[in-house]
């Protein structure tokens, strides 16, 4: 009988997590019952709300159980189980990652064409990171042809499609921030029109010389100071479409910042929050455009790839410390 | 020849105002030239955004001038000049308050019909301050029947209008802060579902208490503590209509609060600015919507008037620590 490995949450971290959070558990692959599906995983998804999940507070997803597996997306295949026209040896997209086998509900898998594109680029720039990107720009923040557009994070999984989707959409200028000078050259050759390492000053300052007439929209993957620097940049009647706010996800104390909120009024800005499970309406077109951007060679992503479930809580560790360019996965 | 009395601005103030920041001025009564009228003044505005344009910032409308008369919403009888279809004898709407005598030109001038209304509710209910809480209400934070209302400063001339206006719009409940058990008393006769005085405790829990369901729609003139209460007890897809922030025109430090903003994004709330000048495509629905209502003795408004030009800086320090019920109003 083959074993089956996961990844449990062993304590609930205070601030930062520590690899003490999460512990290696062996159990057995499990069989499955009418309807089920067993998923040898291949690839699963580490993401920044993840983190959210280890406080116990309510939130839009139930907090992660204590001394149960984590979840979140993955992608693998099916090794038992027929259901809703799914077969063993079929290629499936689903929510139970941190683990080998996955017993998976077939109405919660979804197949994916392994010719079609390399499959990594369903759980990134075809599947929810892309979808992120997309609607938060387009649909969230409205972007215009001609704006400026600034996004933090602009390395990473989400911000880099969300920098050269706004170029691909006739933005006039975009702006990028990041926590490296090798991630700031990364973001030159996307084809981003400035980008800046923000260790290198205050983000105000960094951001009036690379936007110097302001900004129109800001995806805000960040929040605290890079959310005040981009109040305080914003054009009239600008908006922010505030995706994530990974500076603040292990601090013990709420941020001071923005303390420049009142310039919201007199800027008439709208600041906006949004998930991407809200915006499942723009997904054909979504995948249709960014398909053929793909095809053309108009788009490009980048992977940051850990071998082995026994290192998933190192790549989530490493993700929160932004050591990570493009989408960060765990190939199992 | 007759004394034109009019209020200058002596210093800019650290902080709160005082009355040293202010200066009476004797000038002589202007004479019209071509295209301009000059308007005995009767009655004039003191508005909260006027602390705004007593810093030396850049923001929406330019500063006041240091030894120059302070401007604002005005109202009076033309006593000399003829333009425009404007002629001595006729009561017009203008933006030179502060003055007893303004010279103005006649294009920036609206005539109106005492008859119609009492003169002071051009200044209040039937002008911008009753534009800005229908604008802000419906359009800005697109409230929808049977949804919950929070309104900060809710006895103040917007505040109330929001309150009411909700109400005849079909919310499900109103719930309104004010600053003493006086005005939270009005408030429950003008229909408010709910009120309380901030000073009882802390606003997170007087609203908890008051809206035990949360709440869909905040409508903000004051920041800060009630900003950071309100979007703790949003529900999903809440919206703020941001209108104003006096808790902190005052202070010398930035606010702390909201400390919760992350909410933003699991809730999917927007925050959105406004000012009520980007809403003029309203007004010839608001007219019609609240002069009706007010015909039908459904809308009520209460003003606090001071008399004389010499205490018009007094109306305006009283405004601003909330010693006003409605619409403060100089009469000259």
């Amino acid at each position: 009988m083959t074993v089956n490995r996961e990844i449990h949450l062993a304590s609930r971290p205070q601030g930062w997590p520590t690899a003490d959070n999460f512990r290696l558990v062996e159990t057995e692959v499990p069989t499955p019952g009418p309807g089920q599906l067993v998923v040898r995983n291949q690839l699963m998804s580490v993401d920044p709300y993840m983190r959210g999940r280890m406080d116990d507070v309510k939130s839009y997803v139930p907090p992660f159980a204590l001394d149960a597996p984590l979840d979140g997306g993955a992608l693998g295949e099916v090794v038992a189980g027929e259901a809703d026209g799914i077969a063993p040896g079929d290629t499936v997209l689903h929510g139970l990652g941190w683990r080998e086998y996955a017993l998976v509900d077939a109405r919660g898998a979804r197949r994916v064409d392994p010719d079609l594109a390399p499959v990594s680029a369903y759980l990134g720039v075809l599947g929810m990171t892309g979808l992120t990107a997309y609607a938060g720009l387009l649909d969230v923040a409205a972007m215009k042809p001609g704006e400026t557009v600034f996004v933090s994070g602009a390395a990473g999984a989400v911000g880099s499609m969300v920098g050269q989707i706004a170029k691909l959409k006739g933005a006039g200028r975009v702006v990028g921030s990041a926590g490296s000078a090798a991630k700031v050259e990364r973001l030159r050759v996307l084809g981003f029109d400035a980008a800046f390492d923000y260790h290198d000053g205050p983000v105000r300052d960094s951001l009036r010389a690379a936007a110097p007439d302001g900004i129109d929209v800001y995806f805000d993957n960040v929040g605290g100071e890079h959310l005040e620097a981009a109040i305080g940049a914003m054009r009239l009647h600008g908006r922010a479409a505030i995706c994530g706010m990974i500076a603040q996800y292990n601090e013990t104390e709420p941020p001071a910042a923005p303390r420049n909120l009142a310039l919201v009024i007199g800027k008439r800005l709208t600041l906006r929050g949004f998930l991407v499970g809200d915006h499942g309406h723009l997904r054909d077109r979504f995948v249709q455009e960014v398909a053929g951007w793909l095809r053309e060679g108009k788009l490009s992503y980048d992977e940051t790839v850990v071998d082995g479930i026994a290192r998933a809580p190192e790549a989530f560790l490493g993700l929160l410390r932004g050591e990570n360019l493009g989408k960060m996965l765990v190939r199992l």
